[in-house]
């Protein structure tokens, strides 16, 4: 497709064992199946020369920085201690199975759904030229669709990748996607890049 | 239901002439029919002192602070100048009929989806000691929802009162609402809070 990969910044985002890793505490049970289309994105750019950015959550162990509306419901949930920073394991906040950053690539971690909310993305990707995101990770609804839009919002050209994406039902990720496309996020498959 | 009011704002969003009124060229065909709900939600507010905030969008006529990827499909579309401040009639920012601001209450226009998107409500909000938001106006997918996930992540008590949003249809209403509840956004009818 018509990109320039050296204005492209593709993110990978959450793609962490504790959410990735079957039987982890916050699975999103496709998003392991993900993990192969999103490694084919992964060389296209890295060959491409875009610049490549992982973008992490972690959870403090006492929840001290979880969104305060979400801390009961999960201290309620037993999770207190999942995605903790330092942990190792099925629940922590390491990157999942199948996933290896490179040495130079930039490592983020975002304390929202928005990959640019208190991270500083914006101010990084634009001062380095960049005026595209690509966007692969778990879960669509979320951080996926928060960053999307906030993509659109600071004026990125922002590219979804559906096959690299994952929701807990097909219903979820249909109509997100569909939301998405209509307010101008373009939304393609893996194969589209690639080729 | 449980609230303190002198602690929460009321925000009523894009409900405006140019998305609302029947024939507009950004008509959300549903919204018009949330009005009566929106007014018994804003007389509850006033009543019991919370704050009312009117949240608006406005395109200028040249399309120059439109979202960079969104302008093209707007010109396309032949709708530059819908929406253009200090326009009056069915395709502009003005209040839709049947909703009106009073004196001492406070209008904000954002220039993008989430009511808290380069327009300092959350500092604004956050010196009054405001703590909860209700969300009211449309559409459900792009700002009411934009502006949940934003109040989710300031750490705001988030409450959506669901039959005064609106959307293009009813798949798209209900995958946002339970979308929104399952990261702690309070779903409500507005019978619940009036009572």
């Amino acid at each position: 497709m018509n990109l320039d990969y050296n204005k492209t910044a593709l993110l990978i985002i959450d793609m962490q064992k504790g959410f990735v890793e079957p039987g982890a505490a916050l699975c999103v049970p496709t998003a392991k199946a993900t993990i192969p289309a999103i490694n084919s994105v992964i060389d296209k750019c890295r060959e491409e020369g875009a610049k490549i950015v992982w973008v992490k959550r972690e959870y403090a162990a006492d929840g001290s920085d979880v969104e305060i509306p979400r801390r009961k419901a999960l201290e309620e949930s037993g999770l207190l201690g999942v995605l903790a920073p330092g942990t190792t394991g099925i629940n922590s906040p390491e990157d999942a199975e199948g996933l290896m950053p490179l040495e130079g690539e930039t490592t983020i971690i975002k304390p929202r759904f928005s990959s640019f909310l208190k991270t500083g993305l914006d101010e990084m990707l634009r001062s380095e030229g960049i005026d595209t995101i690509i966007v692969t990770g778990t879960t669509t609804p979320n951080c996926i669709r928060a960053t999307a839009f906030d993509g659109i919002s600071y004026d990125y050209r922002t590219i979804v990748v559906e096959d690299c994406c994952s929701a807990k039902t097909e219903e979820i990720q249909r109509v997100n996607m569909e939301d998405m496309a209509r307010v101008g996020v373009e939304i393609i498959g893996s194969g589209e890049l690639i080729k």
